[in-house]
């Protein structure tokens, strides 16, 4: 079968790790025999806005939404455009529209990236984030109240359905449940949060028993952030609130030495719709344009792209190159104190692939 | 004058620092000609809820609410009562009903302490989390719908009211202005949450124009996370809403070594109610009864105290104390390395004062 991709390189760095992302998908491609056609469009970006007053086309979901996955780089450049036009235009609209329900993202502790953890070497740190991606905190329900005056207030609803907890539940707990360890870890606040957060809970108690081989304890957030650093050790599978994912699964790529290389995946696992892959890094506005941008978060998000595909070999292939190319200094970016520029990054892992 | 203080062990290990609390505070009051009056409490604790079915006595507000402070050890024994009863029952109690609107923590690199962060030192990290406590996401508006149904769902309401978010921003600006650097970081998501968080950001830059002197910026609180980890040595004052301070506020003290150590103020700036000083730590049923648990964050509550009275060279005289004790290996408790148990720490720091 041939996959048909949607690539989508955004704003910034978006531009100039995309091109090292498609080489190194290309060069796994070739190696492990599978198919990959890739369509290119320019909307999600400020270029695009500039020219169109929007975002993305009106017919954007009939542009992309036959693919079998989206490839981006990154959206949002907030000295030009506001975050709410450009995130909540294109991302934020990609996960709702698209029933993106899963973030995805691994904490792993990679060779030839320094811990900003004493003492902390690879494989001390391999974990997963799974997050809510739909829901929870980031609702739109809410509004001010006698505005400009000493009484006014805002209020924002926080909304849990049963549908949204109990699939990114599955989710974790079938994850967990492939590990070797099977354990699964669950972020909280219900001694503080006191109504949706408890029902969170439940639901936890009530999905754990349907997986039995899972081992799974939680957390209050504020503890368990405390814990990736204490503990990086203790943890398998991690599952969040769409607030809480998000938290953690910047914490974690902090903790494992950079946010800069760190791969995410936007996914409707029931395949209804594309998932979007993309790294965790933003359009990084301070560094585009001087071609220093690291391409591994890119890269890496393609790797993701193919496991979720079912390729896994081919995917494999990739996340191994990125790690003997990252213990080598001269491959690296400036960034992971190397000098290799984003171009040359990306030819060695490509070179690296096997 | 003498200030009246209200002494609640409560539960578990607070039970055992509070003694060493008191001892180093009766210690610094002495050599600085400070007066302090203790009264006791038993209630806020397992062991007067097993008697009267409740946390606290009726009249609890008239017992202690005209005391100048309350010095609070910790709460909660999960299995026996559950948080919602315990934590509810009193410490939330205390915020709400005595108007603590100020969350005060400190995060300071100590002597003696080993940091989890890779080659940082004392005076690396030391700045102040202000948090709101008493509105934000820990409200309890909110509810369940079609229970038991596929169609359930629960929301809760974030709050926040112009003079609750003001309050605290005007506490914090002003700690800001009065500390060398002048720097304040907010902690926002306005990216995801997409009413409160600007509605936040907007006081923010409100109140930033009263002043002028102090520099400020602000971060997702996604990223603040991973900043916390990656660049301790950025921050001065961070101000964030009662979730993204609870987290914050125990991050910190983590990437300072131990959450063991660290203090708070439940602060009510204006006086009309008593604030109340405890540790940072819970009643930590699994090490409780065996006087190992580490005094400091409760002492060092104790000099929170004596410099919210004013009593800023009394209160300094503890801080001292305590890096000179934390300095030694054998006065430190096991959870630091030490051989030292809790009443040999505390006695330790109490000599040390001067
Ligand atoms: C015990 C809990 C309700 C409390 C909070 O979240 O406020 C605690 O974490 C704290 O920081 O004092
Ligand atoms: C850009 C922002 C809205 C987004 C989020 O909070 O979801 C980002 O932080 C992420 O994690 O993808």
């Amino acid at each position: 079968k041939q996959y048909r991709i949607a690539v989508i390189p955004g704003d910034g760095i978006g531009k100039e790790v995309m091109p090292e992302g498609l080489r190194v998908l290309e060069a796994a491609a070739k190696k492990h025999g599978v198919s990959l056609h890739f369509d290119h469009f320019d909307f999600s970006s400020w270029d695009y806005y500039e020219k169109h007053g929007q975002m993305m086309p009106d017919d954007w979901k009939d542009k992309i939404g036959k693919h079998d996955a989206i490839y981006f780089g990154a959206v949002g450049w907030p000295a030009k455009i506001p975050d709410h036009v450009s995130l909540w235009g294109s991302l934020i609209k990609f996960r709702r529209e698209f029933d993106q329900y899963v973030n995805l993202r691994p904490v792993r502790l990679m060779p030839g990236v320094p811990s900003p953890l004493a003492g902390r070497k690879p494989g001390d740190i391999d974990f997963w984030v799974v997050r809510e991606n739909t829901e929870g905190e980031y609702s739109s329900v809410g509004g001010r109240m006698f505005p400009d005056t000493d009484r006014e207030f805002v209020t924002q609803q926080t909304v849990m359905t049963r549908t949204g907890v109990d699939r990114i539940l599955k989710f974790a707990f079938e994850l967990a449940q492939s590990r070797p360890k099977k354990h699964l870890t669950s972020a909280t606040k219900s001694n503080g949060i006191s109504i949706t957060m408890p029902y969170w809970d439940e639901r936890v108690e009530a999905m754990a028993k349907k997986f039995p081989g899972v081992k799974w304890d939680k957390y209050h957030i504020d503890i368990l952030t405390a814990n990736f650093v204490l503990h990086p050790d203790w943890f398998d599978v991690v599952v969040g609130s769409n607030l809480f994912g998000d938290i953690l699964s910047d914490l974690g790529p902090a903790c494992t030495g950079t946010i800069g290389i760190a791969p995410s995946g936007n996914i409707n696992p029931e395949g209804d719709f594309p998932s979007v892959f993309e790294p965790v890094h933003g359009s990084a506005p301070d560094i585009a344009g001087q071609g220093i941008a690291n391409p591994i978060g890119a890269i890496w998000s393609g790797a993701m792209m193919l496991e979720h595909f079912g390729e896994k070999e081919a995917g494999q292939s990739i996340v191994e190159a990125i790690e003997r190319t990252l213990a080598e200094r001269t491959l690296r970016t400036k960034d992971l104190g190397g000098n290799a520029d984003t171009t040359a990054c990306g030819k060695a892992v490509a070179d690296m692939v096997d």
